[in-house]
């Protein structure tokens, strides 16, 4: 037995206690609290997130990653920033496979010939040309389709039924997401010709089917995937109901073409004490093509870039960087957060706290951490300025960081989860309901309001929240 | 001067009189009442109707005039009147203008490229291949498009913005439908090149758009016509704010191909002792294509044939007939209705009292009647038997007899209107929403308990309620 590196021990050790109790306690000092509470007040009438969001939805409208609003719409930000009065704007590219949508429709052919309305999922391949005509098997589960005999499944287009419903916190996504990513992948392992599932959505009655991504990895092994709208998946269950074989027709005229570069776009309000270090705040920039893209993600990215104007209107700058993030193409597989974390990930201890809004632009009703224990104290400075606008602080909860920004949280950035309240979110994310309307402007206030608030006293805080190089393993959550 | 003939003058005056007060009050007889309370709680918990709407969604599915599916359906309710034991089951053809839907596509050319989420409206001819681009000129009401300019219009994409909202008898429609009608032949005569409305809808948050009738007359004389859901017209509007010229594309092919001979299905449980005397009950049987004509009409279709077939299972037959007819192309102009009158209008004495279901699926509140005055008692009568199930009966307000059965209304046909709960009706009506998932089986029910009571009793009263050539002048409305 080889004797223990006592270095290499002391080192661990040392890592190890830089989120135990030996540290000073973080303090956010009065005065930075009492200004806190000012932008949180003044945060609740300003419109500018949501002129913001209004501008990039109408302006330039969907944003497909790599699509052709991805450069228009990194212009557009860039330009907002600079016009905001931020004092750095600067990109930092970030590439992916590029897949493009072009067309997509789909039928019942027998035994009651109809339309069905669908749509592909992201990294779906084409069709052969005239369409993928097969039967169809039915599963009401994902386990039920994991446990099905590949003889049953082989040359079929797989059917997934699984159905979420709504809820605050949005935790049936864990039901829809999962047949959308996996389900494809198991389907074509099991010699599936195709597959659809019921859209991963909470309202039964639209006829808006809700795309997202496949979990496909080779392209040389995906098939054609699409999502029914649930009206859709009704349609075809009563007619399997019927017990005669039922064959459906898929036409997708999609698939990935290349690939492509495009960028995270960065602003910031320059620290005045330690620039060095950094506030994440931020959204996604791409968007799902069938709506505009309003509540998933141009409300995150406006949330934040009103929240750090606000911070930049005081008479002074902050101690520390407040950074936003505009990150590209999160829909396909968190390109941006991952080209973030990989270059960033190195200086994780520079990264005082973070936290990304990608849940929609309903109001903020919980707050958790992920934070070292010293710093505690000052979660609890920041939840006593939040709670007046109906935030709750749940202390045993950890904080992912949000989507792209869960990849810094990976690498040991302390984390904030500011959870939205997402009942109705999962009616309209990822279709052609995604659109400006959804957004009710006072709430996207309160939002600016919480952003603003807790950027500007982590930024002001004596002392860190613990972020270091693996600080918080097995907290990370997507 | 001629020395009128004394014996036609005697019959005019006899003719005259049939809806004045020199005729014995019409009466329902006492058993007649009572069995029509057991038709009506026999009905509410009776899922013919739900079952029939549910078969025609599901195995035919979209209905267009003239479309593939209009035959089959025809085939579809025939069999399924046979199967509930009609006693006569017969078609009477109607002829009208086919037009055609093939694809649509709509988009924002400048300044700020996107796509349009639009629909083709009713007897809207194709663009030009390669589709039509024109400026927009925007006008926020009907009234303003008749005031305008024609130097203002003509060569541009004629766009009116007039909102709807959710009312409960639906007044609303005047607005939107007046607009979609008369809105594109005043553009034309103005010299558009094309006609753009906000759908006639009222949920204002809806990716779905609204088809619906024009009211083209000469084809030679129309121009491309079409519906933006309203998030697109909204967007318009805020892109319209900007103050720069902008350029819409519309690319419709679709249009009028020839003619086409459909017909409407009649079913009839055959009255015992006056079976040449017909209450007329019904719907209509196509439906505009985007969803699958659920609320509009099959509803209708499904309530006045489970209303029938519970008389059908009495122990004896009614004394008078009981028609149940399923109209051919209401949507596009009234066809079936007219067709019907025209046929059926020079025997209207015979018809007893009729009305048709085309409001939805909602619960029937209101009743009214166009009666004579004799027959006020016999309607009141009927009243007290729908007062338990929500009824309330409006004296002085006329009865229409529906969409098509306004034609023979409009002929002489006694008429009641019974009027559906309409809040919700123009959220989905003429849009792909129209699905199944819109009906709530429980208030179906409501509505064939209306109907089968109303019916039965009208065929028992001893006495009629004033049908006659020419009886209601001035009280028909479509």
């Amino acid at each position: 037995m080889r004797r223990p590196d006592l270095s290499l021990l002391a080192a661990s050790l040392l890592l190890a206690c830089s989120a135990a109790a030996t540290d000073a306690p973080t303090v956010i000092p009065a005065q930075a609290v009492k200004i806190a509470g000012q932008l949180r007040d003044r945060a609740m009438h300003d419109d500018t997130a949501y002129r913001i969001v209004e501008g990039l939805t109408t302006e330039i409208g969907p944003r497909l990653a790599g699509g052709p609003n991805d450069q228009r719409a990194r212009d557009w930000v860039m330009a907002k920033m600079k016009a905001l009065g931020f004092d750095k704007v600067y990109t930092e590219p970030v590439s992916f496979p590029l897949w493009e949508r072009r067309s997509e429709s789909g039928a019942i052919v027998a035994p009651f010939p109809q339309k069905l309305v669908l749509t592909a999922l992201g990294y779906s391949p084409a069709t052969p040309k005239g369409g993928l005509t097969a039967q169809v098997v039915a599963f009401p589960t994902l386990d039920a389709l994991k446990a099905a005999d590949p003889a049953s499944i082989k040359g079929r287009i797989v059917y997934v039924g699984a159905r979420m419903t709504r809820q605050k916190d949005g935790r049936d996504y864990a039901i829809g997401s999962s047949v959308r990513t996996q389900g494809p992948v198991i389907a074509q392992s099991k010699g599936a010709a195709g597959f659809l599932l019921r859209s991963a959505g909470t309202d039964p009655h639209s006829r808006a089917p809700h795309t997202g991504v496949t979990g496909f990895t080779d392209p040389a092994k995906a098939i054609p995937a699409a999502a029914l709208a649930g009206p859709d998946a009704d349609q075809l269950e009563r007619v399997l109901a019927h017990g005669r074989p039922v064959q459906v027709k898929l036409d997708l005229d999609c698939g990935i073409t290349g690939q492509y570069t495009g960028a995270n776009v960065i602003g910031e309000i320059t620290g005045r004490r330690y620039p060095e270090q950094i506030v994440d705040i931020g959204g996604h920039l791409d968007s799902w093509d069938p709506g505009t893209g309003a509540i998933d993600d141009g409300a995150g990215v406006a949330i934040a870039m009103a929240a750090a104007r606000l911070i930049h209107e005081l008479p002074q700058r902050p101690d520390r960087t407040i950074r936003v993030i505009a990150f590209a193409n999160e829909e396909m597989g968190l390109f941006g957060g991952r080209a973030y974390a990989d270059r960033h990930g190195a200086e994780v201890a520079r990264h005082q706290l973070g936290t990304e809004s990608d849940f929609g632009a309903d109001r903020i009703w919980r707050m958790s951490a992920s934070v070292k224990p010293e710093a505690r104290g000052a979660i609890g400075q920041i939840a006593r300025v939040l709670a007046p606008i109906g935030v709750a602080y749940d202390a045993k909860a950890p904080g992912g960081g949000g989507s792209d920004l869960s990849q810094m949280h990976a690498k040991g950035m302390a984390a904030l989860s500011l959870t939205q309240d997402g009942t109705y979110y999962f009616d309209w994310h990822h279709t052609s309901e995604d659109t400006l309307d959804k957004i009710d402007p006072q709430d996207l206030a309160q939002n600016v309001a919480v952003y603003a608030a807790y950027a500007y006293m982590a930024a002001q805080a004596n002392g860190d929240f613990g972020s270091a190089p693996g600080a918080f393993p097995g907290e990370h959550r997507e």
